[in-house]
């Protein structure tokens, strides 16, 4: 694979340039006023990938926003890598806090700034230039299929279906994913599980208009105050959730998973330094490292309600709202997480507000197996580029749609990812370093060439 | 005053069409923008007391929006009558839920539909054409000063300094406010207490930006989690306030001022009705008449933190605001109280987060005595107009300084407010009947009657 990193190292700068193009594009899923958006950068990454090398590409519709498709078939008797990433990304908001333009990229201090960065736009690229380097190098040592979509931030909801519709076109033996993080550049690692979701949102209705606060405080039910009670009631002051049912399929780990678990670095004066606490919190007797890899979560993502502007206004608002999501664990389903919440929300409700909670989005917790062949290659792969053994890793974080591949497809996943925790992923200033650009790009070239080979042994 | 009451009958629409005037125009205190509007409202008011017979009338400037001040002293030894109103208006935010454009009057129904109808542009203008109406008859029998402010609903910031500072000029017998409600149209009311306030705002911080909710989720103090179950923890699950040392200063009620003040007609199915609700809440104990006007109340105004758009984004934001007010009773200080809530707010607030905490404004619980004249005054006009007798009425609602008055000025108000609680002050869609309106100028006008004949007795 001499010639092509070689390829690699002669093209960085374009690489780059056209990673800005893409990344100027403000591809957000969750809201609609992107929609347009979402079709220019599917068909910016078509001819991206047709460019690139592909035998075909195409842009092809959902009843949300189109998968890009597109591969290259070297021999059919060849082992078949399907790459999946995503095109969407989080929103700005809350756009006053970015240094730069959210969708502008800037490169400062050896990193990318800009809004997709990272996650994902930054890493799919990867393996678009890691293909045209194998291909213009003559080097490409196995198929490549690349499914792209531009719905992952909201769940995926069209990619199920489409995979449902196109199992022979995607087939393949292996999906290739980079969209995690590694513990460190220090310590490289392969995320060998991710977290299920369970995305609700609630709404506490009290009187049918807002109220003067005077007239009628201390008489009526404020629904701000009485969502704040029922978001209090759904974690005790354990860190445990209080949802009856919650935890009956979490397996709990035995000692010695949770000791060889424990061994990944941690350091927790450098963790509370990075995102600016003085203490940490979490469900009593467990690590963090558990806390975040192998135990449920349940987290207000957003609340609102009654009047927020500047200065003051007298009111028992009518309404309030809060987003809440649930990381869930292996054995947990996220439907059925999804029922009980809702179930236990109504009931801890007070007759003097009405509530109103809806399932916004989920997906199923992933492992994904150490012994199986892509994963000895991507170790390896790792190896090389690194000079370090990569841990297996479990992410705290979710792809609800690796697991969908997973039983709509029967193909595993590899997840090697070249994020790190800095890079601030749907967060105001995101970022991604060109070190972890360019070193993924060459890693993802040893993948190939161990994969294949390791494939045909 | 036939001749006054005749010239109100001659006169009726163009009074209505110069209070359109008055209430087209966007006077929120609350939001820096309307800042040019405060000015303009001012001006209009000046000329529009000149026009309707005032000696001067002037635009004085404060630290923040400008007093209207206008007076005609017909003879130095008269009594003289001090209008007090306010110009400024709550902003029309939640701007989706109104049927109208909220600064474009309307009538239909009888009613006048728009912000500011009723609180305080409707109500302060009947005063403008009461004395009007006295002007042009010749039948003014007192001396009468005008002081309109355009800072009431963000708590009079400049008008304590502006009495402090013109004691002389605004100097007279008492102070005649309408920016109260009376029970019913059947049952009208003469205020005779009003609740102080004290309005807070907290902000609670985690991470120093916004964390992905997967990677962090589990392991870190959420703020908006926190500030929730510091919310909560403010009123106790029998609706009382847990700030230690809140209720010190609340006198309890006598049993016979109890029954006394429960005889205020009180129909809980119309009550419920009227907001749209299956269900009371409130302090154990007490009716919701004593709930709303002798006991303090807390409520969320509003709140908010992380996500709030459209969709989902899966984050553990970096903060959580509130903003929380205190209604108060007789007896209770609004500094102390403000002292009292951040204290017992700090000593709360775990050690995962910062709070941030500050007092927005807030004013003195008032009580306005029923045995001086003006109150008898009062009491004999809005009987002529209504044909029943006015009850004495504790309000739940503030108007902070009219306590300040008494302090500063030395004089006692009298609140003779003609809005009804269907005229959703402060909510989408404040409207005023017109027969309001009508009726309290023809009341007002009896009032000067009867306060200029009982004293001279």
């Amino acid at each position: 694979m001499k010639k092509s990193q070689e390829f690699v190292q002669q093209h960085k700068e374009r690489f780059l340039e056209e990673l800005f193009d893409l990344l100027r594009i403000p591809s957000v899923s969750a809201q609609s006023e992107h929609k347009g958006d979402m079709v220019r950068t599917a068909e910016w990454l078509r001819e991206a990938l047709l460019k690139a090398g592909a035998d075909r590409a195409e842009v092809m519709p959902t009843e949300g926003n189109p998968v890009v498709f597109a591969e290259k078939i070297v021999d059919p008797a060849k082992p078949t890598v399907v790459v999946y990433g995503h095109y969407d990304v989080m929103p700005e908001d809350p756009k006053g806090e970015w240094l730069t333009e959210p969708f502008e990229p800037v490169v400062k201090d050896g990193r990318i700034w800009c809004r997709g960065a990272d996650d994902d736009k930054g890493q799919l690229y990867m393996h678009a230039k890691a293909f045209e380097a194998m291909v213009a190098a003559g080097e490409l040592p196995c198929n490549v299929k690349f499914m792209l979509e531009g719905e992952e931030e909201i769940g995926s909801p069209s990619l199920y279906g489409w995979c449902e519709q196109n199992k022979e076109l995607v087939k393949g033996d292996i999906i290739l994913v980079s969209d995690t993080s590694m513990v460190s550049w220090q310590q490289p690692s392969i995320t060998c599980g991710l977290r299920g979701l369970c995305y609700m949102q609630v709404e506490v209705t009290g009187p049918d208009h807002d109220l003067h606060s005077g007239l009628f405080g201390g008489a009526v039910a404020n629904p701000a105050n009485v969502l704040c009670d029922l978001i209090n009631k759904l974690v005790d002051e354990n860190g445990r959730i209080t949802i009856p049912g919650f935890y009956d399929d979490v397996r709990e780990l035995t000692p010695e998973e949770r000791e060889n678990f424990n061994k990944a670095p941690y350091n927790k004066e450098n963790y509370m330094k990075g995102i600016g606490v003085e203490e940490l919190a979490g469900e009593s007797g467990y690590t963090t490292i558990e806390r975040t890899g192998v135990r449920p979560s349940l987290d207000v993502n957003g609340i609102w309600g009654g009047y927020t502007l500047e200065g003051t206004k007298t009111i028992i608002p009518s309404k309030a709202s809060a987003k809440i999501s649930m990381r869930l664990v292996p054995n947990q389903n996220w439907e059925k997480i999804a029922v009980l919440f809702e179930d236990y929300f109504r009931s801890i409700a007070p007759a003097t507000v009405k509530v109103d909670v809806k399932s916004l989005h989920g997906g199923q917790p992933y492992v994904s197996p150490t012994d199986m062949v892509a994963y000895r290659a991507a170790e390896k792969a790792v190896e090389e580029s690194f000079g370090v053994r990569p841990l297996p890793f479990f992410s705290g974080g979710s792809i609800p749609i690796v697991s969908g591949f997973e039983s709509i497809l029967g193909m595993k996943s590899i997840l090697i990812g070249f994020g790190l925790s800095k890079d601030a992923i749907h967060s105001p200033n995101e970022s991604f370093g060109l070190e972890q650009f360019y070193t993924g790009i060459e890693t993802i070239i040893r993948f190939y060439k161990h994969f294949s080979a390791m494939s045909a042994e």
